[in-house]
């Protein structure tokens, strides 16, 4: 019988899907379950976005152009112009999803057994990517304790090697929340300019700052052209996941040239979805209004109700819509499972993502869990109400 | 600078790339190009496809599961089983276009420094797809002389080494038209059992069998369930490129369970595209009878308009939508430019796609092109007048 490859045994399972069959016998059970584990939002994705495919008079679904049309990449140049980050349509290769962005960025700068740095916890995600591209992740770790701010410079400093070829972030952080200043990013640019490495900021929250703090994007930098490759994507930022559009932006002409070749391999971005993507880009500046104030709201009624439970220490959020929060269990594993396999609280239940699985390091994070505040605010107090209840349980 | 990577520079150009600007001035000149280089249909996509996207009612455009839902797979394996293979919903893993079903199933077999056996010409992008892996294309030659008939399986034999890990044909054959036969396909498993490698079908024009013959799909062999992987896709059946959407199908569990790892790291197929592609399983018979006719009658209308330009020798094709002829010129590239750029046929001229680019090994196909008949039957007719007058006018 032929072989599964290494690569294909190493690639990490979804830190969530192993709790995916308990979810479903637990609703089988009749027992609701609320889904803080995802970070799929329950906003209404931009009626422009949805009447332009819906008003589509398409006859022959061609081929996109492989690195997305010159009108589309033309608005998103604009839309970045608005952002205080000047690009033009040249320094713009629109991909499918960010996942794809991020899949093409890697194989244009790294070979097998090259190392990109990232600060733990980071998606879990970028380990698939990377371990399919034969590339080693080197983290090096945050805390919950200073909100997983950027780990000091030396830190850094001490993992480059000659294999190294990058530092990747997230900016606001999946799963951290995170939000870099621009002095951190700046400390960034430095090590990079130093070492002659790659910046990928993976900014697809780019919109979800909070507290009247300013995104300062890597591509703001001026000296950083060389240097900094943007991850981009339309689903958070336009509620609109399942589209699956996303972009790489970077002035190194160089880079661009070489992602596009990943990108003219596999043809072409979803046309569909492209379709929806340079509508979304008319989406009216008040559905940004009205998300951001939800969302803070959603997370002052999360992060408020989440420290009134005793030994519960959480990490207070500026950006996108997670939080690492850390509960007073030994294994945060376990417990996710336990409280959708063997507890209910008047017939409700959560999931929640172990943190295990955002954390490269064995061992770390397994009292933490990540937490999406996706739901309106009734139901994420119900859903901290019912975590309150199943610690208590659990602990006995 | 931080440098690109090996794998990035030598990621091929699509073969066709470097014409592409000549062929814009061309038009800028007010010359009518006709493309025949490409694989995009003319045919209309199938109106209850078209329908289902304008009719949705999405508020909320969200992820799609991972490896497709289980009612898109459930439709996908009545559609397999319609057609004399039998699977179920577990044996299928929808994906972002063919392209991905492969990129997907390369990193599940194979490590970097892996070899993959390939009959030469193939699908350009086979070698894109195999280089982003870090994976060896091992070409095993066909020749125009029998229609790129299978080599003789004396000729794999020689190039098996422990690296070997699959044998990959396209069936029927993008460039070449072939369709392999029963007793080839047989042939094919007899040495894939032998060395206990994988036997990967790239199977996305299976409807277009031509002359009353059957395809014979690697998944109707027995005792071949560990062994075959079949890579499919409906842009070409529905007319839908631009959908994106394809699949892995193999009832290898082990295999499955590992693809499915690569399909969660990029969370999700395009929702559209997939919303498409289920209702397009509804396509009436009527509508492939059609297409099939037309087909036909495109290649009898090409083949033999081209078998009467002197020096043109054609491989007669017996399923798909390519052919490839080799001309009367010493580089096929050259002469391509040369129609866009130095000639034109009472303000016509046409774009073919050199077939250097479908080879591996350096030097062969140099004067070949490879033919799409993607156009209507008075295009076609034109088409070829205007290539035997550009040869005359060359060879001057």
């Amino acid at each position: 019988m032929p072989s599964i490859s290494d690569k294909g045994n190493s690639m990490p399972q979804s830190p969530i899907r192993k709790l995916v069959p308990f979810a479903e016998d637990a609703k089988k059970r009749g027992v609701k379950v609320f889904h803080l584990n995802i970070g799929q939002p329950d906003i209404k994705t931009p009626q422009v976005a949805l009447d332009a495919v819906k008003n589509n008079n398409i006859e022959v679904l061609s081929y996109a152009r492989s690195e997305g049309s010159e009108t589309y990449r033309n608005k998103l140049s604009e839309y970045y112009d608005k952002n205080g980050i000047s690009v033009t349509a040249n320094d713009i290769i629109a991909t499918t999803g960010g996942s794809e962005a991020l899949l093409f960025t890697i194989g244009s700068i790294t070979d097998p057994g090259d190392e990109i740095i990232i600060p733990e916890p980071f998606y879990a995600n970028y380990n698939g990517f990377s371990i399919a591209s034969g590339v080693k992740v080197v983290p090096v770790i945050s805390s919950i304790d200073d909100n997983f701010a950027l780990p000091k410079i030396e830190d850094f400093e001490k993992l480059i090697t000659p294999k190294t070829k990058a530092i990747l972030i997230c900016n606001p952080g999946n799963p951290t929340g995170y939000l870099y200043s621009k002095e951190e990013i700046q400390k960034l640019k430095e090590i990079v300019l130093k070492h002659d490495l790659f910046l990928i900021a993976d900014e697809v929250y780019r919109e979800f700052a909070y507290d009247g703090a300013e995104h300062h994007s890597i591509l703001k930098e001026d000296g950083l052209d060389k240097n900094a490759i943007v991850i981009d994507s339309v689903s958070k930022r336009y509620s609109m996941c399942g589209a699956r559009i996303g972009c790489i932006v970077s002035r190194n002409q160089e880079f661009v040239q070489t992602a596009i070749k990943f990108a003219q391999a596999r043809l072409s971005p979803p046309t569909y979805a492209l379709i929806a993507s340079e509508a979304a880009l008319d989406t009216p500046q008040s559905y940004f209004d009205d998300v951001i104030e939800e969302y803070v709201e959603r997370r002052n009624t999360l992060i408020s109700e989440l420290e009134k439970i005793e030994g519960v220490k959480v990490a207070k959020p500026k950006g996108a819509f997670y939080c690492i929060a850390e509960l007073p269990v030994e294994n945060s594993e376990d417990f996710a499972q336990w409280i959708l396999e063997s507890f209910n609280h008047n017939n409700e239940t959560v999931m929640v993502a172990p943190a295990g699985g955002f954390y490269s390091t064995k061992g770390e994070g397994k009292n933490q869990v990540r937490i999406a505040y996706v739901l309106n605010k009734e139901d994420l107090k119900r859903c901290v109400a019912i975590l309150k209840a199943a610690l208590e349980a659990y602990n006995k």
